[in-house]
């Protein structure tokens, strides 16, 4: 049995999306030979610190009765380097013009020779370059999954899966609430506004919803996915953005008579970044409906392959996650076998 | 950079894809870290080894000139056993009844201690557990990717994308040619026996198709598929199978006016291993037409993640092998940090 020691830092709706899937698969894990040990949980005032593991449910219980998870005093940086542990979960809110504090956190994490698991895209889509030569000057493992799609494994998918392979191209669905809006506008003659009043009232959309509708969640992914498949340095402001908040029922009723969808796709390739509302027919592969999330990968070898899974939500985020923690373990074994 | 040397055991249409891709992604390898050199490549008949790498292109030259590759004389055991090299691509014809030649090579290359990646459906279908055992033992890596979906990734999906999830449900369609056949049968209102003879003739059909059509090849995948989830030694006997002969234009007409199509369904679960023509809604994701792949993965954590792609074709194939010598080879380079 292999014992892992992380720290989870961010405790909102994804950080406690993590502990309880770590709690609920603790026998998976030990059928794997994993012991994974949360030895320090951090949110943006305070922090919980326990060497022999923090019990878990009580951690969440007074997270959501008090609003803070421990003690006052220590900043996350002191957390981070002086904790004895392996690996850092850094899951804190994307703040897309900064990248902090995810930045700061993870460039902390790696300096102090720990692993990182994130689903932070912020850091990803303003300094890709810098994080990775980061990792490999520490020869630690930076893996990020869950940045892009929630559970619909898409990074790993260009990485790993299609390796050897060149990428040609990406189209993807990348933002699950424009699609539920377009979706809804197009089935029921909904207006703009209306749709998403809808999408809010499903909890599909926040209460401010720019960063979705004007296509800046979107096009931070597309810059990730850009760096993965061709580690070229891509920064956000390469990429050419329309949101879909100017679209009308007429335009979609339009497209529909002559055998069109109207969805918000995200293109990537070497020459080509843009996230803009498109014509895709109906029998099309990126026609899909909802909330989902998708993308076609185009290479030399394997021609095209088409990914679909759910791109938000605590526990399928948590999921991409823990699949990154097995793999930096699965090496880890590998080192020590 | 990393030297690995390799056997090609197979010499048919996978076996020269890969040496094709092999030649053509020599400088992505290097940029990779890694020289892969083929030092010995058997087919039923005969055998080449070079120490210093062989001349692929004249290898492939040779093979098609004279229809054998090198010498008579040595067995491909004695290829496998005698020759130094790191990593076995086992790539000779599927036998489903016997597993045969496959079977006895893998076996053979894990007992001399080297890593395996195959295309070859047959062991996989009859002694998964025995050879995943062997490779336990020896201490080797053995990779299957190729053998389900040709260049769909199904396989390394399950056992790493989606780790420390529990498939509840798999469903897909995993024969590209019986897909191809029931979608011209449904939009032309072609017979069985009109649509099996344009795929003939387009090089879709074998010209025996019973495997295909009868639901054989399908099963086997699907018995691959249930081990790769469940680690339960699944065999091809534990299937039910129903091809897709006795489907009639009316069945489809029917359907079609009812807003369904037909396709023939695999459903993998820990209850059920079965392949059977099912109905399926028209605007369901495994609704899809042509010779495409496509899998629905039905998971706790992930919820559904569907994945498609090229199911045949060896280049598609030869991608497959590629991306796990690669994962090995990373493997490698890891325990060696």
């Amino acid at each position: 049995m292999k014992d892992i020691k992380i720290s989870i830092i961010g405790f909102g709706d994804v950080g406690q999306g993590v502990v309880q899937v770590l709690s609920q698969k603790q026998q998976t894990l030990e059928k794997l030979g994993v012991n994974i040990k949360v030895v320090a949980i951090a949110d943006s005032r305070s922090s919980l610190v326990n060497a022999d593991g923090i019990d878990l449910k009580k951690a969440v219980k007074v997270k959501r009765n008090t609003g803070i998870v421990g003690r006052r005093g220590s900043t996350t940086a002191e957390i981070i380097k002086n904790t004895d542990h392996d690996l850092v979960v850094e899951v804190t809110p994307t703040d897309i013009n900064t990248g902090e504090p995810g930045l700061t956190n993870i460039l902390t994490a790696i300096e102090s020779g720990k692993h990182v698991v994130t689903s932070n895209k912020g850091p990803f889509a303003r300094n890709y370059a810098k994080l990775m030569k980061a990792a490999k000057d520490h020869g630690v493992v930076l893996r990020y999954e869950a940045t892009v799609g929630g559970a619909m494994p898409i990074i790993n998918l260009i990485e790993e899966n299609l390796a050897g392979n060149t990428i040609e191209r990406i189209d993807g669905i990348l933002n699950g609430t424009c699609n539920y809006i377009l979706t809804r506008m197009g089935e029921e003659t909904l207006d703009y506004q209306h749709a998403l009043l809808e999408a809010q009232e499903l909890g599909i959309a926040e209460a401010d919803p720019t960063y979705d509708v004007m296509g800046i969640d979107a096009a931070c992914k597309l810059v990730i996915l850009a760096n993965t498949a061709y580690n070229n340095n891509t920064v956000f402001d390469d990429v050419s953005i329309t949101g879909i908040t100017k679209i009308t029922p007429q335009a979609l009723e339009l497209a529909d008579k002559n055998g069109y969808r109207v969805r918000l796709i995200c293109e990537v390739s070497e020459q080509v970044l843009s996230v803009a509302p498109k014509l895709v027919p109906k029998k099309h592969p990126l026609a899909v409906g909802g909330t989902l999330n998708i993308a076609t990968i185009h290479t030399d070898l394997s021609k095209m392959v088409t990914i679909s899974g759910i791109g938000a939500g605590s526990i399928e985020t948590a999921s991409a996650i823990l699949s990154d923690i097995i793999h930096i373990y699965r090496a880890c074994l590998a080192n020590t076998r």
